[in-house]
């Protein structure tokens, strides 16, 4: 099973992926995880990896595109740990994901002359990734040891919007206290918000809520926190 | 096969009940019907899935999630008609498509105490329909016997619109009439707009056309009509 | 397999098909190829399709649905050609993408009295597909000879814009020359671009490279292009 993160969005890139994948390995199952990370936001699909990947069958292979570096000099890996496998450009997206398992093997994928500049995600990361899925991940490319960091702000009260979704919830990095309100302060902003337990209790406008990954999101009574705030995913933000 | 309907948009939530699903079942084919209801819809889930749900195969499971009551004490249901099973919160969206079916049973699924209070589509209804679609129907939970009736306004020839799909046409729940033209009563606004039997034949500007599911839909000739008309699911519309 | 393009974007009409299909045919594969072609935009249908269906296994069914003229007079037609089959409306869609293969038959769809006037897709388009995927091209419907041309502006120097990607890339249909910057000439502005062959070394602001189709694109560095440009697919360009 091969599973599909990227910042494509509703375009053509991920059907033209899943072509190449086919040619490859007619039988293979492909899902699409998510293909909706904000254009360059390797700090979302970071997030959403890590959060979701336990989710999925073992052996299922994640190829993972958000790359902004894309036809630069920046590494292309295939990462196999003890229950998954990995491709991602080198930039820091795999690495919460790797720092909670087992590591087996880190290898370079090598980008052909012929590539594109502007599309590994074809040319590069969805051929590693068909190629893993029927067996062959030592052939990918030569060892290596280590990858890119990524550091997810989080000190005490302060985090960072790590996800932004469809609803327009913004997501934190920050868990829950024992309280009934908070104060927010982001974007130099500061606002006083209730804490609800469900969507239902909330009676209008914004409050905070304890989200599906265990951590503080601020949401509004049937509507778009977002269209309200609007923030981007990677801001600065404090909840106490 | 399980068809999912939900409002998540282009989000990761789709993605991660498929690994759910594959997680009990890795066979299974999971069909998107569609994750664009407006947030929070029940209306217009439930005309989606009432006027689509004869195009699948027997057996279908559908997995349907538009659930503003998340987490509160709304029950999620299973039911198990002459053809076909459908898993929902039970907040109304299913009342219309089982109106016109052969009911054979409903149960009622149990929420665990570690669901999120905000995405039981994951900890809740992913698992009940792999259940089901694995012919274990009879366990999901004890039997019920009513479900909650959603009432989509229909008086005459007052009306609502049920969906605004894509291409901005407002899909009403008003059956044509003979007409060349008609008297189009919406948001306190009065329009007097032609029929038209096909997008050709249409000259300019807003018209009426009979739409897929076969009542009147407002359109605009290789345009958006609801850029012109900023309608949403729900509104009230009179057409004689 | 059967492959789906289409404008229908993030709606329940693509689910449909594929409730359609594997109502025919339980056991294909269907490939959401892209389904964000611009609404009525056949100009960037035909592009998606003419530059992606060689990434697909042969054998493959091409079910390409961007159809102003649903409804009316125009002809459905089914294609085979050496390795891949294509159904679509004859609006010159198919034209370029068959332009460059060896057509062995083309077939008249027939459109039953009781189709929707609106969803051919449905009632037509889908149902084709999926006779042809169980190997039944010859019962489609009788032979004919000649489609549609489409023709895509290319004079020189001067082009036009093909597709406006998720990124807000403008992909246009002319090639690079050997050189640093450029003058580009579109909607009575003249702008001076730089030319770089990665996103990485770019600095700011608008400029070329070429794309994944070995064309020139306008990009932006980590921003949207046509958030600043607000160009349509179709619109003249002049890059020299």
């Amino acid at each position: 099973m091969i599973v599909l993160l990227t910042d494509f969005g509703p375009s053509e890139y991920a059907g033209i992926l899943k072509g190449i994948i086919h040619e490859i390995d007619y039988e293979t199952k492909i899902i699409d995880l998510c293909h909706s990370i904000s254009p360059q936001s390797i700090i979302e699909a970071s997030w959403i990896l890590k959060n979701n990947y336990p989710y999925f069958p073992r052996g299922a292979v994640f190829c993972c595109v958000v790359d902004p570096g894309v036809g630069s000099k920046r590494k292309a890996i295939a990462v196999k740990t003890k229950n998954y496998f990995f491709v991602a450009p080198d930039n820091g997206l795999l690495h919460e994901t790797l720092k909670e398992q087992q590591i087996i093997e880190i290898r370079k994928i090598p980008v052909p002359k012929t590539a594109s500049k502007t599309f590994h995600a074809r040319d590069v990361f969805a051929k590693a990734a068909a190629t893993i899925n029927r067996g062959e991940f030592e052939s990918i490319g030569k060892q290596t040891t280590s990858i890119k960091k990524l550091s997810l702000h989080k000190k005490a009260r302060e985090g960072i919007i790590v996800r932004i979704d469809h609803f327009g919830n913004l997501i934190t990095n920050l868990p829950k206290l024992n309280k009934k309100s908070y104060t927010v302060k982001i974007n130099n902003k500061t606002l006083k918000l209730p804490f609800y337990s469900t969507y239902e209790q909330a009676k209008s406008g914004l409050f905070l809520i304890e989200g599906s990954c265990n951590t503080l999101e601020i949401s509004k009574k049937n509507a778009n926190a977002n269209q309200e705030l609007n923030l981007k995913a990677n801001q600065k933000i404090t909840i106490q």
